[in-house]
């Protein structure tokens, strides 16, 4: 099994079977919660106009700007707010834009494309592996358009323990990941020098940043199951279902 | 003084300041030996057919296609070649693709574009740091769209001696790079695992890797000094002459 690590999305990036979209703060831990919550289904948007553009339907609208919640949004963006929220049976809408922009690029090539976090780093590696037949590609979101710390270190989490679920061949991109994840003594350390760790703290909701570091604390895995639109749908997964 | 390392060229990429390029496997280790070997300037050019349009000028041609030297080039993309190459006082057009490419995003907005690599690596991180006033970015030109080890690596080692010559604040991407030169016990093994150096070693130019991971050999530092249609002018500077 191959094992890819993208650190940034790029229009030219090819991928032949399963991708792993990581962007850890906030927007994957943020899906993962909302389908633990009870969500029906996650509609990912890239602006806060295509998220209002479904207002009229029976939704909710979830989304931040400069890591608020925006006018006329039901939810934020934290995954502490998400995972307490009212969402059972709804569908929410997700405007994101490092994330989407990535499981944008994912979704134009993939067979599969699945949300991973810290938070479930053990399903989602799980599920990857029972649904990939050549390659397990993660790649991760970035921040406007700069690798990110926390990303590529969730990458290197999501990479050791594929490697523990079976032999993998790492490129360059994977063994980067798996160096980063070594090198810092725990999760919160990698994910607290991040710039997007800084930029929540600027903002008050440093709180984020700790509930983000936590690890395999979810089986739920988020699955691209179609699209609607310029929106992709994603629906919950959890492995051992594959096939 | 910031420290910025960007793994991988891209369009949206700005830079206030002094930017290292770095192709470590092979091209800018082969532009510090042309320029060591007496070369007077080096024109870098993004295909081979932009370098064969200056046949008839008095240069001489460098480059390769899969590894090797194309048909009518005086020189293949060696540095073991480079620097025993009769190029005293000469004018040598290099035809490169992922090191031109990074090379170009860097000179669109930044006041100094030097090319960078292990072998002149003290030699670039201090000049860097004597031409800056707020920044010193390294741009790793990574291979065909993706990150490479061997860059990512060579950008640690820059951001290591850059810290040591003076206080540095370093982003996510420089975090990352300085974690990677931590993560290997010594450059050749960095460098051999890179997919760079796999691809030479399938074409018999294995001999190169260890060559290219050679620290701190040369005090040359190639340094954008103009342009000639879409070539790249670069000549010999070193540090202690700035300013």
């Amino acid at each position: 099994m191959r094992l890819k690590v993208d650190v940034l999305p790029a229009e030219e990036l090819v991928y032949p079977d399963v991708v792993l979209v990581v962007d850890v703060i906030r927007s994957t831990t943020t899906a993962v919660c909302l389908l633990e919550a009870g969500a029906e289904a996650l509609y990912w948007v890239p602006s806060l106009e295509a998220a209002r553009a479904f207002k009229d339907a029976d939704v909710l609208l979830a989304g931040e700007v400069g890591g608020l919640k925006p006018p006329g949004f039901d939810l934020g963006n934290s995954p502490r707010e998400a995972l307490e929220a009212p969402v059972g049976g709804k569908t929410v809408v997700m405007s994101t834009t490092n994330g989407t922009k990535a499981a944008h690029v994912a979704a134009r090539t993939a067979k599969h494309v699945l949300l991973a976090s810290l938070f479930n780093a053990h399903a989602a590696a799980r599920l990857a592996r029972e649904l990939a037949t050549e390659e397990v590609a993660i790649l991760c979101a970035g921040k406007e358009g700069r690798v990110g710390l926390d990303d590529l270190y969730t990458a290197g989490v999501l990479a050791e323990y594929l490697g523990l679920l079976g032999e993998v061949e790492p490129e360059d991109g994977a063994r980067i990941a798996l160096s980063m994840k070594r090198a810092y003594q725990d999760p919160l350390e990698a994910l607290s020098l991040s710039a997007a760790a800084q930029a929540l703290k600027a903002v008050g909701l440093e709180a984020d940043v700790p509930f983000c570091a936590q690890v395999a604390r979810s089986a739920v895995v988020p699955l691209l199951t179609g699209r609607v639109g310029e929106a992709l749908i994603f629906k919950k997964a959890h492995p051992g279902q594959a096939g």
